[in-house]
């Protein structure tokens, strides 16, 4: 009844360029979000944040998370609206105790790093995340249809590190030495994971968002054959939890896994039964696009990847880069099957002016058109 | 004179197998040694340490720098040492004034951040550098011929990190802004970094080391496009003023860029004319060795690339992780023309259990050996 009342209640969508770049269809010019664009560098988000008292009071309020991711819409013509929130809900979730200290980034008061704690371990229950799912139904409506909803979830490895860890590492050496002794236990923490993410990704798609992002900030990490062992097999286990259709709409699959960029083919097909494909793999600033799409040979969109350090250049430069890396990517087939996704190859830093990203999509929209005009 | 003296004194060399695999020639088994193998996780090179107050303390007093440089040597058979030492000795003998403060890493008390510290950059007098040269000496006449001395040098874009930032940085929000904004400014750091470097090395040989290495440690922050006009092409200004034969010796080069898994192609052939391929990549956990040496059609030998972290597991999981990179290489022709110099993809931690070493060493010597025997 819910899911009837919210397609009823939604508007129509108005600019679905960004979601017609995710099934490589055509497009009038490349689309543009930014991880982490709701985010420190504006000071309206620093006033709502100051409000809001912290980070996880503005995550866990969907009216200032609302608020919040609607910001940078405000400013900018952005092709997406990313859901405001945080990676470590999930195992929050779980009941690790996560809290943020001032300087330190993200800290659990109870990591999981013996027999014990990978045994109490548990898909949570869905409820403990209703500030998540009340958010997104708040901001699709303050969205109005302008543009489409992305949800995200961290990857069930990217979640281990900092369950191992207790927070952010230098060298992952508490989760690294759990892996390499104890893989069965490891192996127990990825599942339940990816479990907990496959229900929370469908439950956000329930509750409104119109894509989907897998962010494996931490898979780069991981040796070769431990990356596709312990990381990607369990997106994998995600991709085939998930709904791929809501309310008579396809939702396009995106996965992160900065560092990956070696691993590119396998991301496309692993050679395993069932293996699923996402629409869109999100690509860091070490992959020329072009190479990345012919080794993935077009068979998905490529999102990025523009290093977030060219907006502290002025805005000659930063259009400059926003070319080469338009030009990298090159021709989209007039009948589509190519897709490009314009993005940052990480999030935004603090520190950014917001003018630069004035600069930033300004160029994006003008010279992707034009250089789609040259054909 | 000193060369000629240098010559006479130096012990003939009983294990040669590091430089065999260098140079791409038969051996009975794979040569193996580890970055950082004279550091912390050894209990005798804290004493040594403790005696002499400090890192650089030990750096500088080539007494010390080749007591502790022997010490893994004394407790494992590994086919190489390498000069105790560290990449950030070249900017301090620039005049930028290096202190390691207690657990927060190395700090130079005057960056280069504007014009005018730019143009004041240049090549240092080798004399500011003598203790690194005298240590060489030191070190090769204590080792007495047992297996060859490896001296190395940061990269030019690796040094240029930490002469901006001032020290580390997760972000290297600095030194690509200059970068971005000012690439004239960057070029001319890394014009001066890479004649410096190349000295050092030249220096280094002329003192007595059998094999250099270039640390590009921080190329893999690089986005594609800036990885090749402002690391890779300073690499290549190195290896164009490097002597390649000293004392009728020919000196193989190693070029390690972490995080550079995606430009091996380019590292052999970049396209450039009077493009220099070094006789060895040094590579991280992330590759994988048997497709790497695909993509480099065997015209280089490989080097690494376990993940430390593999250490801290007991010594049948390291046992099988030493199986995996070598069984991944691949087999070696009989006549020569592959080449494989075991190492991890990074430093060696300070946490590691010395014992690990022992099983990670002769689990190397006996495994490859074996399988060289299977033909």
């Amino acid at each position: 009844m819910q899911e009837r009342d919210n397609r009823q209640m939604f508007a129509p969508l108005q600019n679905d360029t960004f979601l017609r770049a995710c099934w490589r269809q055509p497009t009038d010019y490349t689309p543009v979000w930014l991880m982490r664009q709701a985010g420190r560098y504006l000071p309206e988000y620093r006033a709502t944040r100051a409000q809001a008292g912290s980070f996880m009071g503005l995550a866990t309020h969907p009216e200032w998370a609302t608020e919040v991711t609607l910001q940078p819409l405000e400013r900018y013509p952005l092709d997406a609206a990313i859901l405001f929130s945080d990676i470590l809900t999930v195992p929050d979730a779980m009941g690790l105790g996560l809290s943020f200290q001032q300087g330190e980034g993200p800290k659990f008061e109870r990591p999981v790093r013996d027999e014990a704690a990978v045994s109490a371990l548990a898909v949570p229950d869905m409820e403990r995340l209703r500030y998540v799912f009340d958010a997104v139904t708040s901001i699709r409506h303050a969205l109005n249809g302008r543009v489409p909803l992305i949800g995200f979830s961290g990857s069930p490895w990217t979640l281990a590190c900092y369950m191992v860890e207790g927070g952010g590492s230098d060298d992952y050496r508490l989760v690294k030495s759990l892996m390499y002794s104890r893989p069965d236990l490891m192996h127990r923490i990825l599942e339940v994971n990816a479990d907990a993410v496959a229900l929370y990704l469908n439950t956000q798609i329930e509750a409104g968002v119109q894509a989907v992002m897998v962010f494996d900030s931490w898979g780069g990490v991981l040796a070769d054959g431990a990356f596709q062992a312990f990381s990607q097999a369990y997106i994998q286990r995600v991709l085939r939890q998930l709904k791929t259709e809501h309310d008579g709409q396809r939702i396009p699959r995106i996965v992160f896994t900065k560092g990956g960029g070696l691993w590119l083919e396998e991301m496309v097909n692993s050679g395993q039964p069932g293996h699923i494909t996402p629409e869109v793999l999100g690509l860091d600033w070490t992959v020329n696009l072009g190479r990345a799409r012919q080794r993935v040979a077009d068979r998905v969109a490529l999102q990025g990847n523009l290093d977030p350090n060219v907006l502290f250049a002025p805005p000659a430069q930063i259009e400059a880069e926003v070319l080469r890396v338009l030009e990298s990517f090159g021709r989209f087939p007039p009948g589509g099957g190519a897709g490009h996704i314009f993005n940052l190859g990480h999030g935004i830093s603090q520190h950014t002016p917001p003018e630069s990203v004035v600069a930033l999509v300004e160029a994006v929209h003008r010279e992707s058109r034009r250089l789609r005009a040259q054909g």
